[in-house]
């Protein structure tokens, strides 16, 4: 405790103030927080708006498409920046299938999507919060998504029983039972030092009716208004999941609500479960003409090339897919001229690389005779060059959708894209 | 056809010369090979001549351990050198299973091994050569040694049958028939573009009766003796190999008549098939007892990390086995302590990385826990990148040879990583 005289600090306020304090003959220079009796409160509370200011300009931004509602944006973490529309890379296990994170970036990715019940079902939370977080434990500085696992909970549990409290549900992988609040959901992520959070959701799936809709979407946005209370202030973001099945009313009052509770960023969820395009595209439509245009929009699980590009054409921000990587293991490669199955006897002598529009290592490297040749030896290397070309391929596809943006033309370059892409010349 | 005036060059003589040719008022500027009538044989007879002395020095002896006959080498082939001892990563299938090249030269291997048998069976040499060879079919530019495929012919075809012509064997891979003359392995070598070429030889399993390993052996020397005469001027090295069983007067015997042969290096063939430790290092010691000192010596499918250490005590130059990447698959690393095997509940928090003392970039960014839970998870890049850190290893024990005879200082280096290596103080 040091007791100061007056002159030592030249006015007293709250807030940080420099110091240079005067002990005998000792001068010490320092910065301090000063609270004044009876201020505290106020100052914390200040505090605590500064921050949510902060958060507010988590995304920037930067273009509008003059003829669509196709948006160029920059979101920023406390790992970095990414650009929108962004294609998040999948990394479910705290891996990217096969890829080395080196790769992965070169490749282009500045975000990674991982997912808090599969992390948290293996290796468990105790042994990443050891590992000094998420970031650290899987060796990538850049940001990460975190989804929730209600998608998961849904989809892989041998077992589940949803309450109003939470979800209790069996791992799909050692039948062990767990009980889980949308308040541990988001701890869980904040342990995992996650730079985006999704809240606990609950999905149905297609086709599903209405009063079944209307019941997990009240709950989505129960779980979401509690998830938003139990957040801690350690920088990371929370979206808000806008549910409704295919169910026009129940997208447009869910997407209002979470609007109205001021998340930093909304997904779209329980796309992609089943329905058609068209319905898809229908819901994305609605639901972006209901967020504000300063938060960044997330289709999650969403998609193929044309999915994106469609999304993106309704405002969307933000895709993740497993696509690059599982339809790479099977040996299927995304190309600017549609898909190549590399098994093909078409393919055995035919020594052009995957994509002759391709900067990928595999494509400047490897023809689709090697490419083929490892597949029918069953050798690794396969799977692993062909997902880092699907990857390079979809963080690629949104780079050029930016450019296109930024130059307001990205109905001509879907429309070209698609042409190209939908007339497999050389597949 | 130009006829061409007495001025137009300067001198006739066969060789190659600058011609200043005048046709009209035009003038052409050209380097022409000249042969003189009735001097063409002669000339090409010395170009020949000039291409073995050039071969000839392919091996350079650098220095010699002063305590032991570990040696200090360089080897200099038509797509670059590589330093001996070496440890050659084996990429049978004309790749290194599960590992980018670029990760693989990174970790600085400067020389692959990939296999004739497997590439002869698939995709087949033919593929190979419409696509330019095996460099760029793999797209590899450094040196490639090729195994003829004799010891996969006798380890792996569901049928064989062995005579002085040739070999007829049936595909492992599906059943189809094949026969191979020793003249047919050297032209499939060549066909691939390989650097340093294994003649077509017999192995014999252990234990084995002696006059069966004596046919073996005098087999194995007439198909030298037949690989040689078979050989084009294509710059590719041929070694011949050294087989006998654990019969030390068989081993004499060959390596005396291979000798005799002058091959460009020689291989130690039939080590490692079951025999005892004792039993391979008594071989190779007689073996390179007998072998000139200015060729370089290589101890085929060679080996654990002490069999290295022994081999090269005895003056091998070359190594090549499928341990790092086998057991990197199989969950398994090789560290300057010893091995560890990854899945062991002991590493569950352990947040080092598999060898304090590696650089390569496994140990630079993933602890023993993050592998652990790859390898828990079933994850690809579990075996991955434990391959890579194992192919590491091994080229950075021979890294640290080199330095060790450089500096005379073998024997030392030696006893202190196998007191390391055997005291498994992180197993």
């Amino acid at each position: 405790m040091v007791s100061l005289g007056s002159r030592s600090i030249s006015k007293i306020r709250a807030g940080t103030v420099a110091l240079n304090i005067c002990l005998g003959r000792a001068r010490i220079f320092a910065e301090a927080k000063i609270f004044l009796v009876g201020e505290n409160r106020a100052v914390r509370r200040k505090t605590r708006l500064d921050r949510t200011r902060k958060r507010e300009k988590m995304f920037t931004l930067i273009h509008q498409d003059k003829n669509s509602k196709a948006r160029l944006g920059k979101v920023t973490t406390a790992h970095g920046e990414f650009d929108t529309p962004a294609f998040m890379t999948v990394g479910t296990h705290a891996t990217v299938k096969g890829l080395m994170f080196k790769d992965i970036e070169q490749a282009g990715a500045q975000i990674i999507l991982a997912n808090a019940y599969h992390l948290f079902l293996r290796p468990g939370i105790e042994i990443i919060k050891k590992a000094g977080g998420l970031h650290k434990f899987m060796s990538w500085n850049k940001p990460i998504l975190t989804d929730s696992g209600g998608y998961q909970v849904f989809s892989l549990a041998l077992y589940r029983k949803i309450s109003d409290q939470g979800v209790e549900f069996q791992s799909h992988i050692d039948g062990s039972k767990h009980f889980l609040t949308p308040e541990d959901v988001i701890k869980i992520q904040e342990t995992l030092g996650s730079d985006i959070m999704m809240p606990l959701d609950e999905c149905v799936h297609y086709p599903c009716a209405k009063e079944e809709s209307r019941a997990a979407m009240e709950r989505t946005i129960a779980w979401a208004k509690r998830s938003k209370d139990a957040k801690q202030d350690t920088g990371s973001f929370l979206f808000g999941i806008v549910q409704g099945a295919t169910y026009e009313d129940l997208r447009s009052d869910c997407a209002k609500r979470l609007v109205d509770m001021d998340f930093d960023g909304y997904s779209i969820g329980g796309v992609s479960v089943g329905e058609s395009s068209n319905l898809i595209y229908n819901i994305i439509e609605l639901v972006t003409g209901l967020l504000p245009l300063d938060k960044p929009r997330y289709a999650m699980g969403i998609g193929y090339p044309f999915d994106i590009l469609e999304a993106v054409e309704r405002g969307v921000d933000m895709f993740d897919c497993v696509i690059p990587t599982r339809y790479g293991r099977n040996g299927t490669a995304f190309t600017n001229y549609g898909k190549i199955i590399i098994r093909n006897a078409a393919y055995t002598e035919d020594f052009r690389p995957l994509d002759a529009k391709c900067g990928c290592y595999t494509c400047q490297n490897f023809s689709r005779a090697y490419l083929r040749h490892l597949f029918n030896a069953k050798e690794m290397l396969g799977l692993v060059l062909l997902s880092l070309h699907n990857v390079y391929f979809f963080l690629d596809l949104t780079r050029q959708i930016r450019q296109a943006i930024q130059e307001d033309k990205f109905s001509q370059f879907k429309q070209i894209f698609l042409m190209n892409y939908n007339h497999q010349t050389c597949a």
